[in-house]
């Protein structure tokens, strides 16, 4: 008997071979968990606002109002909602034709992006082009296309970060493209070494693949450094005399939690060069509004800007925008008032700052208590997280438990964050879901629970810690 | 010198190759007229807000409240919201965990996926389970998504309506599979042919193609048309004997203009025929909140329905929309609130049901304005829009207007539709984007212009194609 198209069997290969392990095992049994009555603490997934931060006031407002149209000249409108807030929902409706409901163009809201290139050229101190900036579902689907433009088959290769953020393995194996993956240096607060890239690349190429992109995710994700200067020109050099396209992932940027490295940006880096590199290396950056003080996650946001992209090109990512018609427009709004926030003398200006600033501050206390926990715990060692919203502590697992592991038939990091699951709630990653140098062993959790909560978190983390290296004898390899 | 990765030579050849008609030469063109001042009549794509349509007012309450949590016990939230939409933004908060702006499972919220299902059963009378049931970020998102799973390559082939709505031609392009054309009879008010469909199966094989699914737009896109009962039993049971999936895509089941074709869902046909056929046949079914009285396009929410699909490879599904996290949440809400809409005895029922059925009620008569104006014109025929939102008219292009049309570069109902937009605004598609006969030629316009302007539109039409018509001569081959 044949197969039919959806039987397992025949699926598209490249589905199968995906792995996304931010969902993945420990994902699926914290939710059976939850399911059984289990308090689970979700620290999978950089997802804010389900770990109890409210939304910023002032957008939900003016997206509230964009929603009910109806509402903005009822009489009584002023007393739900502040002027500025009623003023700018009318100023993004004009932006539209025919409201919410109304597919914008592909590329998103031409007023839209307009602001987002304002908000570029006053990051950045350089012109930036509202043709080249598009607006995305999330910068997850804005990534999945241009690597969908560049990726044909598995003689095409994206360097991509060692530990990364699966979703660039995912979609280059939903893709069927070549993963090259190269070595953050975890003993060098994750900064990342040009001679291993160097290396990378030429294995690469040894083996018959054309690399085609390098990924970096500044500040970084699982890893939480944020790239200095110096080591952002490297990469720039490197993909200049490589010419290889930069994929700047940079949706942490708000996410900064030390002072030594603030965010540069790729693209000002770049044009800080100068000529020839500045005017020679291909650069997409993505944004989102999912991260941030604002982690609106859920409302599904996000842009692309392209640099040094032939118009050809833009033309074709244009078109195929278009197949789904248009990224969501309420998210556009949010994309419009995070990139042009009140200003100063704005009636909703002090509330805006005020839990920003509140947020923002919570997340730099957290991210200490955080790795100060880990620090403090048997045979676990961490990394300060400079910026994003993660911790990635080494667990240096004694032989003893990986040697259980494997004869459970568990990755020995997989093993070790479903038994933490099972004790505490605590539902994390394991490294190897991101990659890591073999033999050595991670995970991920996000800074995100409420401050309050996170000694108790941390407590109860350090006790299964303790209790389970000292069970396991301690030993390493 | 070697390419760079975004070089237009060096891109994904599969992108290269996509078409998207409804927003190709036409639609560029009819934007830069737009630019330069002159009165454009949109009617390339389905999208009611655009051309005048109001949202649903209660669906738009209720949203806005979960955009503004705050407001939900604020002591004067009465005076602008209804009690009915205050009650049901709480219940859909309830879903979520940490409201809009928290990502939900990437297959939506279980809340509203049960809904849905509720929603299937009422309307088919047959068990739905919300487990096989995933939200999407509008319909194309999912069409994508599901042939991404069954399309390795080239040999992977998948029956397509001809004439068809784009966003298949465009998908199967995109992931370099192979579109099997069949051919809806326009004599026969597009129906379709189980010999013609044999045939083109035949065909298909003998070139070394494996078929794998078949796809029906119900109703018709761009044709207009209600499949009876007794053609989707006649595919049912094809798709039975050829060891087919069948994808239906039946986002305009709302939109239904005559009495004669009820709106039949594929899932309902399937079930009614029994076993074994009811338990073989491989059904994806596809909806939408874009379409119908509700027209939200923008706000990008649709789901589908999985009958029959091995649980393994909905955990593949599963996985794959995991990559991008999470549909959008807002869109979620709207799916949950177009199943359940306002019951009667609610506050916000009879104003629920007074707009929708005036935009209902409308609908039917632009539709009979436009086919019996198409009707009236020189050279042109056209079957009546029985369902859907399009007007799909066969232009009898004069043998010397498709002479000069060839001289121009031009395909020739693309000729017409640029001299069109020229004369008189109004933005149609060519019917070579959806797929015609050889020699055939047609345009799409969908029946939403507005109903005031109406007669005038389609006047203004007349007017332009009797002089067309006249100026070469009237005569075709």
């Amino acid at each position: 008997m044949s197969l039919k198209a959806f039987d397992y069997e025949s699926l598209n290969e490249n589905v199968k071979n995906c792995q996304y392990a931010v969902r993945g095992e420990l994902y699926l049994r914290a939710s059976e968990l939850q399911k059984e009555g289990k308090k689970i603490i979700f620290t999978n997934v950089g997802n804010p606002h389900a770990l109890g931060q409210k939304p910023l006031t002032f957008p939900r407002q003016v997206v509230a109002l964009c929603q009910a149209p109806f509402l903005l000249d009822h009489p009584n409108v002023g007393m739900l909602f502040p002027e500025d807030a009623i003023a700018r929902a009318k100023h993004y409706l004009s932006y539209t034709s025919g409201g919410l409901g109304a597919y914008s163009d592909s590329r998103g809201l031409p007023g839209v992006r307009k602001e987002v290139a304002e908000f570029i050229e006053q990051r950045d101190g350089y012109p930036s082009d509202p043709e080249l900036i598009f607006l995305t579902d999330g910068a997850s689907k804005g990534v999945m296309q241009i690597l969908n433009c560049i990726i044909s088959d598995q003689k095409d290769g994206i360097l991509v970060p060692v530990p990364q953020y699966p979703l660039y393995s995912a979609t280059i194996s939903l893709l069927g493209g070549t993963l090259v993956p190269y070595y953050l240096e975890e003993t060098e607060d994750w900064g990342l070494d040009v001679h291993n890239l160097r290396q990378s690349v030429a294995q690469a190429r040894s083996q018959g693949v054309t690399v085609k992109a390098m990924v970096i995710i500044n500040p970084g994700n699982p890893t939480g450094q944020c790239l200095s200067i110096a080591n952002l020109q490297e990469i720039l050099r490197f993909c200049y005399d490589e010419r290889l396209a930069l994929l700047g992932d940079e949706v942490y940027q708000q996410n900064i939690y030390q002072d030594k490295h603030p965010f540069l940006s790729s693209k000002k880096v770049l044009m800080d060069m100068g000529a020839p590199i500045s005017k020679e290396v291909q650069l997409v950056s993505f944004h989102t509004v999912s991260k941030g003080y604002w982690g609106e996650c859920g409302q599904r946001g996000g842009y692309f800007e392209m640099t040094n992209i032939p118009p050809k090109t833009v033309e074709e990512i244009y078109k195929i925008s278009s197949i789904a018609l248009s990224p969501n427009v309420p998210a556009q709004i949010f994309m419009g008032l995070m990139v042009s926030p009140p200003k100063p003398g704005d009636i909703s200006y002090d509330l805006f700052v005020s839990e920003s600033k509140g947020i923002l501050e919570s997340l730099r206390r957290r991210a200490k208590i955080m790795t100060d926990g880990f620090n403090s715990c048997k045979n676990v060692v961490c990394n300060f997280t400079e910026g994003a919203m993660y911790s990635f502590p080494q667990i240096k697992l004694p032989s003893k438990a990986i040697q259980t592991a494997i004869l459970a038939g568990k990755v020995p990091d997989v093993f070790y964050c479903l038994k933490l699951l099972e004790a505490t709630g605590i539902s994390t990653v394991p490294g190897s879901g991101f990659g890591q140098k073999e033999g050595v062993f991670h995970l991920r959790t996000t800074i995100l629970p409420a401050e309050e909560e996170m000694p108790e978190i941390m407590e109860s983390f350090k006790k299964f810690n303790d209790e389970f290296m000292s069970q396991y004898g301690f030993i390493t390899t």
